[in-house]
């Protein structure tokens, strides 16, 4: 059952919040052992959660919705360890920013799924719940797998460079990042804050825009829509798309056009050039400051994929970092001729489906530009690749037009034709 | 003795860390309790930290210099309490990236300045040191204080509206705001993050620039510069001054011409018009969100000031954000313009000297512009006002020409007739 459903039918009396979460602990009992999506979890602590807010007289906008929080976010209650060694069992003393307002709107916070190191690119122990020899993506890999396989209907993420729409992507769920700045980070493992971004991951668009408004702490309902404008953009990286996601893009366009949605082609603006490589250096010069007290206090304990991070973020010049943010701004300020006319583009989520192997999290190339320009987007999962897996379409639109972009979305998933099935979504 | 000459005398073995550190500790002893400028201070452990870097074969930048920490800063060794009740005692288990890199570069933090609760307006114990029943300004109260005493040759220092500049003129030090986004904030207590940008508190221009290298772990010399030119900006609020401060500010114009510096007139432009009304805005909506947790948990224990301020941020519409947002984009689009012929601007630092009273730190009109453009700015103690208390004058240059800037605070530094004496200035 959807968040949605689930709290329509909470408030309706219909279904206890204690009930709803028995179902998720029930499928976690069963399924955590080959998924491994948890970090920690505490299934005492969720159930007490739930009774409060059956007890409760005003349980707010996520009475009794079970959401899985990153590891990388600070939870008052529950250790964070931030995907490293060196914080096993660090106890943060309050909870981050997002999870008070989670559990200020009544979600019961079970537990923390699995990042990779420091949201970084070395994995955690998470597999794809559909097909476990394969990478669920990352960072936000924990989140990712645990939605997919219904074990929690939503869940926190971050991102950075692709960390919410890649493992979404793989995983074959939605994937939303917000606009830059929309969500608070207090509390937050900082990465790189030129481009850390809140996110979440869910099976349905609608419990996306259900679990913003709570962290928006604003009402912002999702809007019905008449037929939408999309952009069809191969980006600057479209030789980097297998054939099958460039076929699926491809063939998205042609199905929006015949559900009628009208489809033009957006070219990568020549301004857009540099934005991915720009988007490296500032990742890598920021990262480099943000863990200075890793790097300098226990740079034995971190991987050598983030050692190598951190020594080119020293080694890049002030210089070089200064001329990238200036890269960023300029694009920034075309953002809008690059939205003229259209509501939203469509581009592939990733380069295929999930790769093969759980030693990397697979290649962050399609959203790395998007997040340096700050732009919201989502993943839908849209399509099933060569090896039977999902494939994601993305869908960005400009800057603060996270609500726009959201009922986009809910206008394809309601419309678009045997969605539902191979995913789990929830109309089924 | 500054932090430049100490670390000079350091080097040459002129002097150890541990007797610069005795200095300290002695004016610390003799001054703490009628000015009131530490939250926590531990000498036993300084003195292991500058008998550390005595020892030690490369001690790095900022051998032997001790740097106050506000309050709002994490210290892995020292309780952080954010200036608030309920974090009293509080103690972080590891160091803000910015601590880290100080401690690199062979900073010994010996304690926590005294900050206004969680950086806003309700002020500590701190009373500036020039005048005793005169408020030190804040947020950064006990950093500015503690410089200004020559308890520490310099202190970080965090500013939201006017947190730096304010409370450094109200002392009579120089006190630095970066570019926004310049220094790491992870481990900074996040106030509203689109204008939180860390600071530094000193008695020299020079001492500034060896912080800043620091904290950027990156090499940036301050530069000699020929005659710079200035463009003299009334600002949008010149009927806040006060006449002495308009004097002052009038009169630097004239001085500096007089020492070989061009001087235009720079009026406020009229793009401007709604920076201040946009800054006020964005920072009550972020802060709501920010301290999300100490709202929603611990309510009962916040200050009438602050609880206002979160009532305001929860009450401002999204539009109003967003809109607010917008405002401060376009206008830094237009600093290019705005900064056209000039290397910086020169402008009041406050309304006026420090406030009788500690009830209130003072007005941050001055800065509230200038911290949502994101550009850097410096006070320098330039006057004395009609109380006999310092007046600021504050030079603004733009983005990412923090550089310049200093180098230009410097240049002024050098020449004004004068400067040392009254302000405890190091060149005496």
């Amino acid at each position: 059952m959807t968040a949605t459903a689930a709290r329509q039918a909470i408030a309706e009396r219909r279904l206890t919040a204690d009930e709803y979460l028995q179902e998720c602990l029930e499928r976690i009992a069963e399924r955590e052992e080959p998924i491994g999506a948890w970090e920690f979890f505490d299934a005492a602590s969720a159930r007490r959660q739930a009774r409060a807010i059956d007890a409760a007289t005003h349980p707010g906008r996520l009475a009794g919705i079970p959401v899985g929080i990153k590891d990388i976010i600070d939870t008052g209650d529950m250790p964070t360890a931030y995907g490293s060694p060196i914080y096993a069992g660090h106890q943060p003393a309050w909870d981050a920013a997002c999870v008070a307002l989670l559990r200020a709107a009544g979600a019961v916070i079970p537990g923390k799924t699995v990042t990779t190191e420091f949201a970084y690119f070395s994995p955690g122990k998470t597999r794809n719940p559909r097909a476990p020899e394969y990478t669920p993506g990352g960072s936000s890999s924990g989140s990712a797998a645990a939605v997919a396989d219904g074990m929690v209907p939503v869940a926190l993420g971050t991102q950075t460079a692709a960390s919410v729409i890649r493992p979404a992507a793989f995983c074959g769920i939605v994937g939303y990042k917000a606009t830059y700045g929309s969500f608070s980070l207090a509390g937050v493992k900082a990465f790189s804050p030129s481009l850390d971004t809140l996110g979440i991951l869910a099976r349905s668009v609608d419990d996306v825009a259900l679990v913003r408004q709570a962290l928006l702490d604003a009402d912002e309902a999702l809007l019905e829509i008449g037929p939408p404008r999309f952009g069809l953009c191969r980006t600057a990286h479209w030789s980097a798309a297998d054939a099958s996601t460039q076929r699926t893009v491809e063939q998205t366009a042609e199905q929006l056009k015949a559900m009628g949605a009208s489809i033009v082609v957006r070219d990568w603006p020549a301004a857009f050039a540099d934005l991915t490589e720009a988007q490296k250096a500032i990742m890598a010069f920021e990262a480099a400051r943000s863990y200075a007290h890793e790097r300098l206090v226990h740079s034995g304990r971190l991987s050598a994929k983030l050692t190598e991070l951190l020594a080119l973020g020293l080694a890049c010049p002030l210089s070089r970092y200064r001329e990238a943010l200036g890269i960023a701004e300029k694009c920034r300020s075309e953002l809008v001729r690059f939205f003229d006319g259209i509501d939203a583009v469509i581009c592939p989520s990733a380069p295929g489906e999930a790769p093969k192997g759980l030693a990397g999290t697979g290649d962050p190339i399609f959203s790395r530009a998007w997040t340096l320009l700050h732009v919201p987007s989502v993943t839908l999962p849209l399509a099933t690749g060569d090896n039977g897996l999902p494939v994601g379409v993305q869908l960005v639109a400009d800057r603060h037009r996270d609500g726009r972009l959201l009922a986009l979305a809910a206008w394809i998933e309601r419309r678009w034709p045997g969605y539902s099935s191979p995913r789990n979504n929830p109309r089924v």
